[in-house]
């Protein structure tokens, strides 16, 4: 048997599959606190859904081939042109502004190489239907409080506005060079000197005075009445003040943006952003779903799982499977065992039973220590006889006779 | 665009996305509380992995393609060669008895018909490594419990041993006529009268006193030792006496299972089995794993939805996005709507803000009705001054003016 993944493919054995079953269950939570609602589509489309909406460059990346009913298909891609489809197909069941976040995997054939895999998940949400600053507001804060749950100490969101960007930068468009691919230059700021990308512009075709020009308005370049808005709002939202910063060199990649974009930032953990997204009033309709404005973001995930390992923001038992091992003492005991077991159950408590009724208490013992679990229940004949359990401590090593409230009491802590 | 899905594929809008959610959180906490540890896989495998594992029928319903690197693969087709693939490759990292839970999606190219699709959840759990009857008693409780989860008010578990259906059926077996192919047809004596089993048994060859011997020997086959052991140590685990019912006609149609077998039935959803299972000893070797004994069960995940469904068993809020729309009065307003509404949320209560400053109340309110919100928060000139808030209950259309505290005491029933 060929006993590997294929590259770019991930196992998630148990400790990694909780820490990211926790993340996405504190992001989820604060999606859920602000009105946003699941959603769920296909893991294949039509092929001819898929290609033709992000240029030929992605097309080359997207999973197709043909089914057995010799139909083009398609692996997801990303979560906005499914959404699209879901938008045009079922327009009336649909809230007029409907606020949907969508957290499930993509696949895109990209060379794999570290932190770049062919499935990995996406984490989005989006507001549909308005072209409201409030909208724009509501989508930082939810943004901001769902990396804040996760327990990061400290999240920064940086914001900028494409249409600052287009006022300042159309000036120096040309012929040759388009202020999108100004824009495209402006972007890097954050990863290369301004000397480097005053060379690229130049490069690009832009005069040495035209070059340090754009590179000196943009850096001057003060907020817009509309994004002095958004931030207000934001910070009524519960946004710090100190943690919303207009960066107008922000510019983001990507040339569907049409209002507010942004980048949220976890300071701690140094590796570029985390998330970002903005406002795309014509996207949807572009791709082919019906005309309809919208903001919203993308979350890294596997950046935010990362992040939260480095700083060490799991729960301290996330490496537990249970929290006690009932084990079994012999045969004749081994129905006290069970019971017992049910009874911790019933109480809620996480409860591994031990299964190989003729193992000696040392190897049951050992097998607990292996697997993290912190405590161990012992039923032998005296404790059968006088009615009580034992329990041991695995890490302090000590043990102590107690009535099954007491252990109750001792497990819930 | 094609706005449609591809045939035996499904969208799940929000309703039922979150009644899905709400099943597989109800098994899942189950499972956790057992001491079951989750696995994700990969969606996508080398084609060699999946292909030849089941036989030619299932060969021909698994999605294999070829991808841009020219490597055969293939789309998830269950999760069991998956987990003989991590068994295999992770040996030394995984505890001696793994039980692990694995909830994920699976594709097969069947004929889309009425409950059949082509991507749809698989729910497994299993324990590795173990031949004990204590582990069978183990994978009974944590599938009973399971399933009483969801609410269903009454679980009954049918049980068997495909030893003793080998030590009955054995001696009726002829050249023409195997075993496996006797179990077969007893395996449909719930669906199929016995005469009409007893025809099929004669079509296959069996004399006409022989396939009347068959049918009368099974219905009065007696529990084995090893059954009265596992039903006696599932019962002590919780399960009640009168919901494990030994079924000695039940076979299940898998060749694979060496000992226990079993089926869970919600008697008030009469149609059919919700899951089942059995020991496998063999069956991870014979996937190209390593020779490692099991015993476990898959849950229709579909089926358990369509029965919670049917028996009514949602929480009544389940349709909620929200518990409480803030509107917004008139712009000048604006600011103490978004600060009520982060208020409320730092609360953990759901809240959907109103987007649109220039909107009518009667619009807002018109709103929050269509999307099921039970409750309107409106902050108008006088409630500011007052420092108050107007709650309006959307069902019984009554509204009081309270204060903040007095809000959240209501909101948080």
């Amino acid at each position: 048997m060929n006993i590997q993944t294929l590259k770019g493919f991930r196992d998630f054995l148990p400790l990694e599959k909780r820490k990211r079953d926790f993340i996405r269950g504190k992001i989820a939570e604060v999606f859920e606190k602000f009105g946003f609602e699941p959603l769920e589509t296909p893991t294949l489309e039509y092929a001819s859904l898929l290609l033709g909406k992000y240029g030929d460059e992605a097309d080359k990346l997207v999973y197709t081939f043909e089914d057995k009913g010799e139909r083009k298909v398609g692996l997801r891609y990303d979560q906005t042109v499914p959404t699209a489809r879901v938008l045009a197909q079922y327009q009336n069941e649909l809230p007029k502004y409907f606020r949907r976040y969508q957290i499930q995997n993509v696949f895109r054939a990209e060379k794999p190489q570290k932190g770049r895999f062919r499935e990995f998940s996406q984490c989005d949400a989006d507001i549909f239907g308005s072209t409201s600053p409030v909208a724009d507001a509501e989508i930082l804060a939810v943004l901001y409080f769902a990396i804040k749950n996760v327990g990061f100490p400290e999240v920064v969101i940086k914001i900028n506005d494409r249409q600052i960007l287009m006022k300042t930068l159309s000036p120096f468009a040309t012929n040759e060079v388009s202020v999108f691919s100004i824009i495209q230059s402006i972007d890097k700021l954050d990863k290369m000197s301004p000397e480097h990308v005053g060379k690229e512009l130049m490069d690009k075709g832009l005069s040495e005075a035209a070059a340090a020009q754009v590179l000196s308005c943009i850096t001057q370049a003060s907020l817009s009445e509309n994004l002095r808005e958004i931030i207000g709002n934001a910070m009524a939202l519960g946004i710090p003040e100190n943690n919303i910063v207009f960066s107008p060199t922000l510019a983001r990649g990507l040339d569907y943006y049409t209002g507010v974009i942004f980048e949220v930032i976890i300071p701690e953990f140094t590796v570029g952003s985390c998330g970002g997204g903005g406002r795309y009033d014509k996207l949807i309709e572009q791709l082919g779903g019906p005309q309809i404005p919208a903001v919203g973001f993308g979350i890294g995930f596997d950046r935010v799982v990362e992040a939260a390992e480095v700083l060490n923001l799991f729960p301290e038992n996330i490496n537990q499977s249970a929290t006690v091992l009932v084990s079994i003492f012999d045969k004749e005991r081994e129905e006290k065992s069970l019971e017992i077991c049910s009874r911790l159950r019933s109480d809620n408590i996480a409860t591994e039973l031990w299964i190989e009724p003729q193992a000696k208490m040392e190897k049951q013992l050992k097998y607990a220590i292996q697997k993290g679990i912190p405590y161990l229940v012992i039923l032998g004949p005296e404790e059968v006889e006088k009615n009580v359990v034992m329990l041991k401590n695995l890490e302090t090593r000590e043990q102590q006779e107690i009535t099954f409230e007491k252990l109750i009491q001792i497990l819930k802590k």
